[in-house]
């Protein structure tokens, strides 16, 4: 695609976004809700739905969710996920594992054949950590101990899908599951991120040490930048999200002194860009495909409903693993829910290498769809009856 | 290419970049040297070089000097270029005129075919209109009356050139060259920038009053930043280059309440992204093929050194068009000396077209990639010079 059409389509996806986001809030709902659907309808005109086949796109899209998931770093200190790792762990060990069992079996009953039903459980497995943090910082709750521990999960649950997917990846290859290869991705993945992020807090102090010694105009923000892309990258190069790296990088700045000051650079960056991401997750949708008005449609639009009934009571209920903390357990059950660009991820690896028909494609897309709409104004209600309870309370008490 | 592929060489071009202008700083360089230099370093290494080929990191350099320029046009008045409009309108046509005749000329008497001999002519007529403003943001001189009139000098000289390319490469194909459309573009051109910016200026507080009534976290920036994409998008449209319309989005909102905020907002993410244009700018040179110790890189090089004797003359003797203005006319002609990206662009697309064969197209690169190279120093000697006389004269009158 030529520079001036990617000029053109990443300024009409920017005002898309910006007034999908602006109507959501105007009916009190986050923003994201309205950026997501804004794609949603760019995806029905064919010319730019051609856009999320761009190169150019799909990477300032990637920097966008890239720099949300750093800026929820940022704000954040590992001390407090640390001390929700239990909870963290177990919500995100049960939303893996029902989604996956349950969503097979289910299928498998539906005639699905083994290794379709296999991977149809695993793509319900993901959690989008990109928007349960972006409905989080919407309705601003960023600082809850719920969202700790639903971002801690997020990123678990990031783990474990990549062992999933490979686990799946082999069965549906025929080839051997080798025990020894998925323990050593697990171990990888656990030394890169506590590692690094431990490492990363105790070096932190001198990188900006350095940047203060240097003269340029905005090299903190560069330095900061270029850290965060650098810790997406190895990220994905051991195959976890790019993102979970972004997110390491950023906590590793929050220890530093110039956290402040960082953060106020990168968000003009993310205002800019996080939108992006979201409207490209919505343009990915091809909405033509899913009318229920073609009868051809019909047998994808119930497998839809059957796996949207696994995909979010099972999450609901991994919510039940936040335990021994103070929290409300079902918003964190429907903090997960949302399956987002994860769930598109693991879908369009099955349709490439062929294990996922084009339908089963489709109605995968669609429960990815349903899911990460239906969140956030659902979370909003839950959490604005939860909090105002423990207002009113708290009022009372005084 | 793969977007982790991308994040990698993106994270590698930006510390490259930084290190580059930071080295270029403590040997009391404008930061914009070391950036090109870290670009041509960086092109040493094949691997890294693929990267000008990528998409989405040309789009990212294009959105950095998209916001260099819109920055640019943020901090001026469209008055003050007003002022100085014929002066720089001067400098432009006698740099457009000389350098394309008398490169013409001096090449058609070294052997060049008439058709080439003219189309090198044409390429040493640009002006890079990023590296100037870049050089005088770097000797924060962007507010000074030199910098005005270089850089409205810059921006006429885009449109002329636009029109001696459609000549040129009428005259080339052999096709007849139509004047009414020559003039069509030019009026095409004259009327969207003066037009744009008139309409802009008086539309431009209706759209801020606009985004006060929005919500949403960073409208403003967000906005503003559409806007500077959508007019480097029209602008690309009707032939000139997209930087031309960033600087006229900037102009537009220059006259606003919201400038400062504006600049505030939008200054991180050009410091991110500025660099990458002017790394990549580097990254296409390929040093080694221009190497003076193989002899078959001879007649090249000393095609070069024709090019190079008639592209610094002939800009130095267009400051003195800067007519009826109390400016240094020497600083104005070095100003326009670098030829930068416009040069790169015209020189592709002469031999896409295979008007230049890739030997004469080497001899362009090496012209632009010097002319770029000496003005960032030489135009700091001679400002540091006058400039420094100037404030003697006024301490000595105190």
């Amino acid at each position: 695609m030529h520079t001036l059409d990617t000029l053109l389509y990443l300024t009409l996806i920017i005002v898309a976004a910006r007034a999908g986001g602006e109507i959501a809030e105007r009916f009190h709902q986050p923003a994201v809700l309205g950026e997501i659907a804004a794609g949603v309808a760019l995806g029905l005109i064919p010319a730019i739905r051609l856009a999320t086949g761009s190169e150019a796109i799909v990477f300032i899209a990637e920097i966008g969710v890239i720099l949300l998931l750093f800026e929820v770093g940022l704000e954040s200190e590992f001390g407090e996920y640390v001390r929700v790792g239990t909870a963290a762990s177990l919500v995100a060990v049960i939303g893996v594992v029902l989604p996956l069992f349950i969503g097979a079996g289910a299928t498998l009953l539906l005639g699905c054949r083994p290794h379709e039903a296999l991977f149809l459980g695993a793509t319900l497995t993901a959690t989008s950590v990109g928007v349960t943090a972006r409905v989080m910082r919407d309705l601003r709750l960023s600082q809850s101990k719920e969202a700790k521990i639903v971002i801690g999960a997020a990123v678990v649950d990031d783990i474990l899908g990549l062992l999933v997917l490979s686990v799946v990846l082999a069965v549906a290859g025929g080839t051997a599951v080798r025990a020894g290869g998925v323990v050593l991705a697990a171990v990888v993945s656990i030394v890169f991120l506590v590692g690094g992020i431990a490492i990363g807090i105790r070096g932190a102090p001198f990188l900006i040490e350095l940047t203060r010694r240097m003269r340029g105009r905005g090299i903190l923000t560069v330095s900061a930048f270029a850290l965060a892309l650098a810790l997406a990258y190895l990220s994905g190069l051991i195959g976890l999200a790019p993102i979970v790296g972004a997110f390491a990088a950023g906590l590793v700045l929050a220890s530093t002194r110039d956290r402040v000051r960082i953060t106020e650079q990168i968000q003009p960056v993310a205002d800019i860009f996080a939108p992006v991401f979201f409207a490209t997750v919505g343009m990915q949708v091809d909405l033509t495909r899913l009318s229920p008005a073609l009868p051809d449609n019909w047998p994808i639009l119930g497998l839809a409903l059957v796996l949207l009934a696994v995909a979010i009571p099972t999450k609901l209920l991994a919510g039940s693993g936040a335990i021994r903390q103070r929290v409300d357990k079902l918003a964190i059950g429907i903090a997960m829910v949302p399956r987002g660009e994860v769930g598109l991820i693991f879908a369009t690896i099955g349709l490439q290498r062929e294990i996922l028909s084009r339908g089963l494609y489709g109605a995968i897309v669609l429960v990815v769809l349903i899911t990460t709409l239906i969140t956030p104004p659902w979370l909003k209600h839950r959490l604005s009856r939860t909090r105002g309870r423990a207002r009113e309370a708290a009022s009372s008490e005084e």
